[in-house]
């Protein structure tokens, strides 16, 4: 459990505000990918996010508030606070989803719902031979080269939460994406060490 | 306007249930389109799509409260209808965003924010020396191919909102898609002409 309180912010509200759409989008991803791998460890980082996430947006609101000097700039403004708590709703609404997990209350058809949505969840097992094996997020551009979304990886027994650019692509690493059901195909054929050139490069 | 009452709602729970969670993510897509282009048409139809999925949630109460036999089945269904809720909350999330489309109550630092999110919306102007042009989005497969999912295309004086697979990109068009920077940036070579073959295919 990380402490929020030492946590840093973004010092500018566009940067705040930037993180929280980011944060909000990652927790809807996490909570689709823990309901249908039923993985409470995932359920647990929604919930951490979403205490970062209120962080974030009390700080944005101070910010706001401060910012406005008369009555045309504090209505503007008051949209940014009125989007900020729809991206609040949707992260509450993640959360939701990621308690259910943690309480076993994930009904069979969740998966299949899951499964059969437009955009969908994989579990992508990196083999060795696979030309992803040593090289960067930022250079393999998987969401350009194969559609898919890198949510999230799990290496040994340790979860990488929305890994950044510079996290290298290890033998063993599953890879948990978000993409069409076409997209999750070809990168696993890719990680299956089958597809041999990635596209675009 | 369409008329909700004669739509025609899928007939069993799982696929009501898919087209909810289709329908909440296209309208966050649409929500986030229409605020960045300040086009009213878009959050329009966000709200409309919010009337229908209101009709997709009753439809879906009813029939999951109907299957429920015993305290047991009871609990698990009941899991189901929190799911629900959590789409429809963040339908409703989709919808306040197109309200403020509506009211002209965006503020510069919204659309910066959508701008500068990790996954952010781009228009794409289609050339007629595209190799994009006369091909099916099923043909196209752009998710996979490039990264950029197809939220709405404007043709004309038309728009055309979750188009189905059968659409064929046309010179003129207008592509509203959802990816990277990279990726958008990506389909926009190809969609002026200056990258002539597309990956994967």
């Amino acid at each position: 459990m990380e402490e929020w309180d030492e946590v840093e912010v973004p010092k500018n509200v566009k940067d705040i505000f930037v993180e929280m759409k980011n944060t909000a989008e990652l927790m809807v991803d996490l909570a689709y990918s823990a309901a249908l791998f039923k993985e409470k460890e995932i359920a647990e980082e929604v919930l951490e996010l979403e205490e970062y996430l209120d962080i974030l947006n009390y700080h944005l609101m101070v910010r706001a508030v401060l910012a406005a000097r008369n009555m045309k700039e504090a209505e503007q403004i008051t949209s940014i606070l009125q989007m900020a708590r729809s991206i609040d709703d949707i992260s509450n609404a993640a959360a939701d989803l990621a308690k259910m997990v943690l309480e076993e209350k994930i009904h069979p058809l969740i998966t299949e719902v899951i499964l059969e949505s437009e955009e969908t969840i994989g579990r992508i097992v990196v083999s060795s031979n696979s030309i992803l094996v040593g090289k960067s997020l930022d250079e393999l551009d998987l969401s350009t080269n194969t559609g898919v979304w890198v949510i999230a990886i799990r290496r040994g027994k340790r979860w990488i939460f929305d890994p950044d650019e510079d996290t290298k692509i290890m033998p063993g690493d599953i890879i948990i994406g978000r993409g069409t059901r076409t997209a999750l195909d070809y990168l696993k054929e890719i990680a299956r060490g089958v597809i041999k050139v990635m596209s675009n490069e």
